[in-house]
């Protein structure tokens, strides 16, 4: 029986390595899984350039696919051998945090039971999905079977990309009728375009500058697509909005420039809904903000996890509402994974997501 | 029959008189109000030293209490001599923004509907309150009576600064066990302590410096009041609620430092419900905002109007649950206009807000 | 210029028959329209038969597409010549239910603003739709232009069948990745299961027993057609949902049969949402309504109306998000209207809905 | 040490019988608690008359204040010794229910994770709280520390009473200056009424027609109060609202009469929020339900439960916005209990809540 695996391990900045590491211990509200498919993601790019800091040694990776290997001794509803995905975040279900809807914020095991962005442990505070097995906590609220009928890959988006730009239309509660424009179109801002789409929004405007992410944006419900290399995308969207401005205006990007961009094609009582991890401070222009007198929302969200969101955002792929799959555009074993953070870290050939195969 | 009425005329930078002026005509949807008691707002005084444009020759003031004394011929449902109010925002009622809910910024006339404060009017894009008379337009969706038993000054906070305060609580969504934080204590965050204490806020912490509005603060509601002028506010508020930071945080003032101490002390998932006019850029910190994933909501809210509005806030009067009267520390006589902007604007001899008498 | 019209007029109990009528004078809040094409709803049936009581001598009809002939004195923003809708629901716009955002309660000209079903006017205490003109009251608040693009019959089931049938998903707060059941796929339950698709239903069942309406069914967005003739829906609703119920039930029809049949598939905590007009009492079945211990929601609501509703909905055919146009299955000029009548009320041909031309 | 301990177990109808019972073990989620002081509520007395169902040899009672004697291995967080009480609803924090906010149909181990009131456990699928000691499944999600300054006493009300009464307001989400009807002023009535005006109701109008009740719902906040022994409720609550109806009806009994009356007195577009637990089927009389079109709104709620809920109510208490200990009339010793029933269950000696102590 294997007592090692292989995982992607931060070491220091610019080193995410490939090593060996024990397979973890399971307890009694973990479990283990084999990972059958996983992927990379922006943040572990940050986390590669240490722009983000985590533990040295940590493995790193947050959006799992696998088969059960190993329950824990309280955990009742799964079988080995299933086929399951867990939330990049994964809340313990019984913080203060999770019992007010808050799951993202989980502070189990804290004073108050909130932490900010406690409820995202892997590749953060423990190890995380880069590895040939991956130990889930609170596997009771965490593990989602996956429908018999979906391959890896048409789930593999869910855990992370999917629930986090679904939940740009979530947060900004797109009606039936809105007008919503879409900061950046990687495979968040995609999302959050098809996520717009799904919630009745009749127009909606993508904006970015890579022409296979325009010409994705439109398969995934954008109506109007602007290449912001060329034309300026406030004054775009407000030439097609009439100059009415936007009901919705999703970030998926984490830049001044274009949190600003959507304050400013806001209609007075519209919502900003941000995506985007910034990396610095950010100014809220006097003008646009209408002086705090435009009766405007903005919203953040970490991606919501738990098993019942999984379920949901399958069921949306089971139900062929959305294809996911075209954001796959890039394949790689385990052990050439230092080679795909290049790729994918350079945005080179064209990637969108890449998935990975132990 | 009177044709001419004295008012309070902005005329330059610095320069609000008392001037003559024509009783308006009254248009088929429009009442004319006698005014029998009004007030100045921290706005006008904004207006007063040219901080907020207005046009030469308005007559400025929101904050109208009075009688009607001529309705227009398409008004139904009132009578004249009968005692009104109307809130400092005055909706159309039929713009595309109040169909939506979104009163403030009534676009009526306009080609979308949706106009940036737009629902201001009074002493903004029309004559105001300040005055012997006063043009109510859309009279059927703004005029609302006065209950026989409340007197003038019960209900002065009416229009404007009962309706702002309140709208900090609710648009925070201020739910019972609530920890609160209400930054200033001048009129508005005082109406927004007594509002987070009507929605079941169990701790209420004030925000002020100046002893009396600290003590009107508790009988308004809060149940700490902190003095900033000797105690860093932040570390105090988690002090106070020991690390876990408040679930609302309402800013009442309009500046950054007020901002950012309300970001500094939200918990993750919390509101911070702005209700301040700010005079230039805002700074969000990177690190109070968690980059932008602490399932943060900031909100800002201008003044709800609408005769319902009105009501519901007379309704609170009369039922006692709170008494605004405290907040009325001075009197003048219409013709005494520039004494009391004098004393207003210099928040000379702990004038909190006067009442003006035609 | 002609000074009488023709107009499909309720005279007793199985008799609505054309008659001549003046062309109603314009107050200053209406606006006159010529209708140019309109159609005739289950509702007038229940009129015609004299289940519903209606004034005699009255205009029926609440589902106008025309042109705008005279506009009143005080009306701003329209001009004559253009093509508009109203929708079956007219609010005032200025009643205190319509300030609270419940439009079709609308109370105005009463004392509290609040009057049963007060919205609808049309064909029920004014005069209705089916007729060379219409006076419409209101007309800021009511009139919404036509985008040029569209034809009559494609905005044509805009006023009420899209407005309530949407407004069934809407009511039920159907959220990505819910399972819906829509009992009924007469013109409404067919908007509705439009409606639950558009906001990201992705299971949704539809229960029928006409082949026609289930097959549109599907074209609307169904993936379940359940046949009541010939299959017991709820155990079919049980079984495809796997015993879990489901998150939203949608009542189209107004019968006690399908309103339980919609609270026995619901899953506790779920949403029933009633679109049906009843004629006698309903009966809440104890078990599944858990003894009223369930966090069940049973919520009713009359169709939506206001320009911005109209707006919105037209937005929806413009976007081809939706297309209504086959549910008209006939034609008839206003001149065979009694033909019209005989042949929908009778439920002869197929027919879903007919449009009707002056 | 004890290995044995008494309880109050069903036996058969009509028999609960104070009994010897091992003290449970501790499986890994679980904590054991001494229990200090508990209560018997209305839906024991229906177990013990053999209307509700449940196993013979089960303890009952679901109201437990007392202190942690012992902590299963997975439980982090809590330490022996603390002063605790958990909420009658005990939700597992990880069922799709949990995950959806709907704590109290929570169907943790069932295949889909919603189970009909599936978080209500103690004294009705598991033993209950009438017992000198009692297991608290899923410890962590449940167990809430009271703090130092309260008494047992003052918190007995919050695991139940507090909760489901104040949710009579919150599900009805009363607003700033609602009109609010409470049918019936037992303890979740007078609680329900409490909860109205801690979330600004400003007219609370409370029915019942025992003299001591009606007594304390006006210390409970309740504005008037109708005998409803000596005037129609409907007529009377009518002519306080001058015609206009109730913004919400809180129905607190669980009888038609109750819940029709509920109905008759609510304004159009209002919500009856109804907390009782029925015993028969209910009709909906069509004309007050506006057959189906006037935009109502039932809810229905089970008592919400988990630690964050419980710690909530408890703040009520301390910060002294709410005091329950007047619903608190008798106490016995658990070895009374049989006799406590009798005086319960007869509603014998002006009876409104019981305190037991073992």
């Amino acid at each position: 029986m294997a007592k090692k695996m292989m995982a992607a391990v931060f070491v220091e900045p610019n080193r995410i390595v490939l090593d060996e590491k024990p397979i973890p211990d399971v307890g009694p509200l973990d479990a283990l899984i084999r990972i059958t498919t996983t992927t990379i993601c922006g943040t572990d790019v940050h986390i590669l350039k240490g722009e983000y800091p985590v533990a040295r040694g940590l493995t790193v990776g947050h959006e799992p696919v696998g088969v059960i290997t190993k329950l824990g001794s309280a955990v009742d509803g799964y079988r080995e051998g299933q086929r399951v995905i867990a939330g990049a975040i994964t809340p313990s279900g019984h913080s203060a945090a999770c019992l007010c809807g808050c799951l993202s914020q989980d502070g189990a095991g804290t004073r108050h039971g909130f932490k900010p962005m406690g409820g995202w442990r892997f590749g953060n505070t423990i190890d995380g999905a880069q590895a040939e097995y991956l130990l889930v906590p609170d596997a009771m609220t965490n593990l989602a079977p996956i429908p018999d009928a979906l391959t890896d890959e048409q789930v593999l988006m869910c855990p992370d990309i999917m629930s986090t730009g679904f939940s740009g239309a979530e947060s900004g509660k797109v009606r039936i009728g809105d007008t919503v424009a879409v900061f950046a179109q990687g495979p968040i801002g995609l999302c959050a375009t098809a996520g717009a789409r799904l919630m009745g929004a009749t127009t909606i405007i993508g904006v970015d500058a890579v022409p296979a992410r325009m010409e994705i944006a439109r398969r995934m419900g954008a109506d109007h697509v602007i290449d912001f290399s060329k034309t300026d995308p406030v004054e775009e969207i407000l030439r097609l909005t009439d100059g009415r401005g936007v009901d919705v205006a999703i970030e998926a990007l984490g830049r001044q420039q274009t949190f600003e961009a959507a304050l400013r094609v806001l209609r007075p009582g519209g919502t900003l809904s941000s995506l985007g991890v910034y990396s610095s401070d950010l100014t809220i222009p006097l003008g646009p903000f209408l002086a705090g007198l435009g009766d405007h929302t903005i919203v953040t969200t970490l991606c919501p996890g738990g098993k019942e969101r999984m379920r949901r955002l399958m069921e949306v792929i089971a139900a062929k509402r959305l294809d996911t799959q075209p954001l796959v555009t890039h394949r790689f074993k385990l052990n050439e994974i230092e080679k795909a953070y290049d790729l994918f870290a350079n945005q080179r050939d064209g990637v969108l997501k890449v998935a990975i195969t132990p």
